[in-house]
């Protein structure tokens, strides 16, 4: 019962507010689960579609009152802004073009941010948010939420604590199926690079790859030498990326990904080397981490079992045994950015364990990868710096 | 957003009321999750705690106003139904020798009813709720909860779409570590057989064995021999239990339930093998249903991977790849008894696909089993009608 | 080089006959290739088929000369042992109901036997073939072969370094679907109890399984209640067989074999449980052993791989990650037998390592498991001495 | 028993001489167990160490005569030649500089060869002896033994049928960690390139990686933009190398081999996809060969299963569910190798079904894939023709 900071912190939820997410849209019901889960939010407002007629209709079937069912994002932060009891975050998940700008307005309006990824479309919008969150005060989360799950924990805090020895050798690859199939797609948007930026693959789950191997290696990728394309016939949006990664501290790394591979449903996968040891993940079997040492027997993590460290430990809400999965790693980054934005609004300490959530670092980061990326692509895949 | 059948029939959340759950309880952040995760239910009123000075700051924790946290479940269940806003369902999260009253009393009442397994303590007392409930016309939910894992529900698919012709061998075993280690265990009331029941194993996890083999196959078990017992020293409460099983159609069935075994973490595993193929299910890796075909090569389901069928589409949230686990499969309990509650107070047609739900029946089939093994059991294990 | 411990002994290769296993035969390949992958034995003779006219051409075929390709295994084993080359040793690969003839008549004429399993069809042929061999000096190896797994190796030398505590629960299954199908079977004669034992099923697999969990344990089955039976249609012969057990030191079990599971190939598992951890094995994927520890994290063990104790050390050929499968693990049995047979034709101290292949003990206390189990059945599957 | 088809066609067993795998070789006791499993081949003569006199007692000790254990492998291709019952075939396993002139000299001679791979240390010595063979009519088989795993064999058997569609991206690795740790190596010739070739990484198990996906696809690698290196400390030795692919169709594709992963054993995968799914295989667990169908449920081939096609049945010895490993891949090898050799030896038509063994092909373009990865490695991994 005591374990709701928020409520402990604040006597009440977070007032929270939704921009994007209606109808239709798989990630709007995700990020709704993911922040009733731990109910840490309430849910205050919304502008859920970016057809504004739709918007009253679908902010009802969420029991919002009728008039805070905003007809679209920016009417919404300025209207929330202005009410006493108006949402104090703000979560967005609407098309990759609009992600700057309501992040930026929110952010002007003294609103905390939970943005899905990637943070903007480009670079320069990338550097703009950086800085405005890093004046703002307030919290930038971003939902890159593989880094929510407690094996990913776990591996981050195994590499911290120099389980790994030193870091040699990283790869990491992330490939779907979903675009594989020609012709017509669920998501038109998605094919207009406008809206979902210059490459789609990179920018959909390619960010999530760099994330992840940025997240659990505490490293950053120097440079690559890459290569990005389609693969698909009829289509022109990227599909797949391939690039040989040079890490900061010399380490050596393959980077592959790709929506394009007939029948793969979700595989996103880590393997890290170090001097000591290797560990594996695999986002489809998310609750095992294994361990390869260099002198012991193979070791398997499962959260909360044997050996699960305090990072790891907060991730999860139940005994070993019992599967978490995809909503519980989102819902993750959801709570500790919770706990984080109470802490802030609160004026108390914010828990060290609550920091590893994503933010506004990880999204510009992510950019500078697929700018790198193209750079690279557009000459004959030589080294190119991050 | 119009996936939500309650704000559709009802435009609200259906009322809900706790009993038990409370501070420590690992059952009771389960339930809470569950019933969130989906939006069909609001929390109205709570007497989360046997100790009646405990259940007030337990309530408000969470976020419950002061006159609706109740000091025991009789207060609760009589105040709420008072009130014009008061719960219309209640969900029984207690120790196990108070399932029965309280399920009574709510029905008395004219609540819905959620509860946790096992439903009751002795077969007289499952008779008789068992009973009620078909007289009250309300809904009893049971919380067998790993038969809302969607590869669970692909299995009875699967079987009552014929693909694994005529059912000949069952094999269903429940393996656990969890009271492996002699000593004090964490839930004293679970050695005290005058609250957990006659033989703990059984009524902890050999009911959610028993329950999945009949939800899978929809046979019942009509013989056993079976053998109870305790494995770990200066223990007294039964740590595993092992049955042959005949089946109603014939079919024979090994039967295997520990608490005691040393590392494991929740094994619960089912396989049925029918003329046409068989199907393999592990709790620990609920993502995938294993069919190996008598003449094709083995198939591996996945959640809304191709191949899903209805009853196991209902049960997921989002698209092939992204795991659910264990909260999701509790939640679509909630939720298919959400629907259905819902549906009968607006006087319309439950959905067909949400009547899979555990109910009284199940409770009582179950509470008949362990009464057979331990006839059987008494009789050097001899064959045993359930 | 060196390691072929019998060159080194004797100067040469044994002298091998064989009985049985002529065309058509699975397991006379088996055992060829067993015997032949370590160069310890020289072939010599054959009587490979029942049907004399048969046996001239299929000796030849394997490169022997026709006056050792003989007509009958009586005749083989005769005329051999006149022979100052002839063969020491002879391996028998018949149906079930002449192993004991055969294995008598050989110890007779003063050849060390490699039987294939079951040792025979009754319980006084086994009491009197194993008193045979106890009189006789000679080697009786019974190709119990699954016991050759490195990792089934490293599973009984982790239990005897006590690594698993005391054992407390046990759980054995051999599960296959080659008998699924209704209608003709490829070996007519394992239809006929005359040749293939009392119970098919019992014979086949659950003395595989028996001697699984008897070589792992070092323990012995105390007492059984059981239930054999057929669960194809039209079919006579047992094809399933479930019992739980009592082990000698009061550990408890269970046991579940069958040849009727539709589209299983070979699925003979084995889960130990001890009061410090846990062990699992699986053929299918026999080059891991799982050891999950009440307070550490799991352990995957590999062949060759770090923590290889050197009773499992001895079985592989080569480093960690080259998989080894059925045919080695075979021709394990072979080796130590072989090494054996070396050791004590030259008057030398037998390695205690190769002490491990199954033997007339295996054998007999296999028909002692089998005879209970049918004693049990045949009495509402009450517990039954073993 | 007519399985054996060198018996059929020549009478006999083929006569082969060894050329090194002496004392404490691995791959030398793998070459002679694959030789013999399938009862081919009858070992004649040997040079099995570099050292001469090491030569006589290694080859006494495999039975062989002292007048045919050779000081040196010229001297023993000289000699057995000369005799009426020499050998007929030679198999090379001798360090990499020496595998270009043994297998000329064998050729010269008019003998078969069987040779470990990579099968020169350089281009040019690669192109002399792909047109030596050529011209020689005679078998050069290059020991690339994972392709006779049953599940590659099945892999290309899918592609070859159709199964995948077009082939559109493609996904290799190699990961070992036994040149992880820091300090001496069991066989220092390894660390002389002027002995293992410019390349270590590339020549030991890059070769392997390549080879296996062109084995599965039918394509070649047409250009690559390549990285490698070494990263473990104090060392020179490559023990790193990633590489970007286009095949020939223009397929794209990832390509990463490690001997420095720290604690991974002998992680070769391989996963293709084309327009109508994806394969996956992985070595440590070959039994298993994943489809994931565009529009169906994922299958799992396993050897001699439903579905095998006869290019993988004939790789099989066993039926379905007895795991055969890596020595059984490499004896496929052996045997198909030696069919083709007995079939030219006694002018008969070879088996279509038995060509699918390595060749000089395979050798000269993987000798050319390592080139092209070192020339783009050293122009800043750019794009570059193999």
């Amino acid at each position: 019962m005591s374990d709701n900071l928020v409520m402990q912190l604040l006597g009440r939820r977070l007032r929270l507010a939704l921009i994007g997410g209606g109808p239709g849209s798989f990630i709007g019901a995700t990020h709704r689960q993911a922040a009733r889960l731990d109910d840490r939010f309430e849910f205050v407002g919304a502008a859920l579609s970016s057809r504004p007629d739709a918007c009253r209709a679908a902010g009802q079937s969420l029991g919002l009152p009728a008039d805070r069912c905003y007809p679209d994002g920016a009417t919404l932060i300025a209207q929330e802004a202005q009410r006493p009891d108006g949402a104090e975050v703000v979560a967005i998940m609407t098309p990759n073009d609009s992600h700057y700008h309501f992040s930026m307005l929110a952010l002007d309006h003294g609103m905390d941010v939970i943005c899905d990824k990637p943070m903007t479309n480009t670079l320069d919008e990338a550097l703009a948010l950086h800085a405005k969150v890093q004046h703002s005060g307030r919290v930038f989360c971003l939902t890159h939420n593989y880094s929510g799950y407690p094996m990913v924990r776990q591996a981050k805090a195994l590499v911290m604590a120099g389980r790994l020895g030193e870091i040699r050798l990283v790869q990491v690859e992330y490939v779907q199926g979903g675009r594989a199939k020609p012709g017509p797609v669920r998501k038109p948007w998605k094919d207009d690079p406008d809206r979902s930026g210059p490459s789609l693959v990179m920018g959909d789950i390619g960010t999530h790859a760099h994330q992840l191997l940025r997240f659990i290696t505490g490293l950053e990728v120097a440079q690559v030498a890459a290569h990005v394309g389609t693969s698909v016939p009829e289509r022109t949006a990227h599909d797949y990326g391939g690039a040989l990664l040079q890490m900061t501290n010399g380490a050596r790394g393959s980077f592959w990904v790709t929506q394009a591979a007939a029948g793969v449903e979700n595989g996103l996968r880590v393997r890290i080397s170090g001097s000591l040891g290797s560990l594996e993940w695999h986002q489809e079997h998310p609750q095992v981490l294994h361990f390869k040492s260099l002198d012991a027997p193979a070791q398997v993590y499962t959260p909360n079992g044997p050996g699960t460290l305090p990072l790891a430990a907060r991730a999860s809400r139940i005994v070993a045994g019992h599967p978490e999965g995809f909503h519980e790693a989102f819902a993750n980054v959801y709570k500790d950015a919770a706990d984080t934005i109470a802490a802030i609004r609160s004026a108390t300490a914010p828990d060290p364990l609550a920091q590893y959530f994503p933010n506004a670092t990880d999204g510009l980061q992510g950019l500078r990868f697929i700018a790198a990326t193209l750079r690279s692509n557009a000459n004959h895949s030589t080294w190119t710096e991050v």
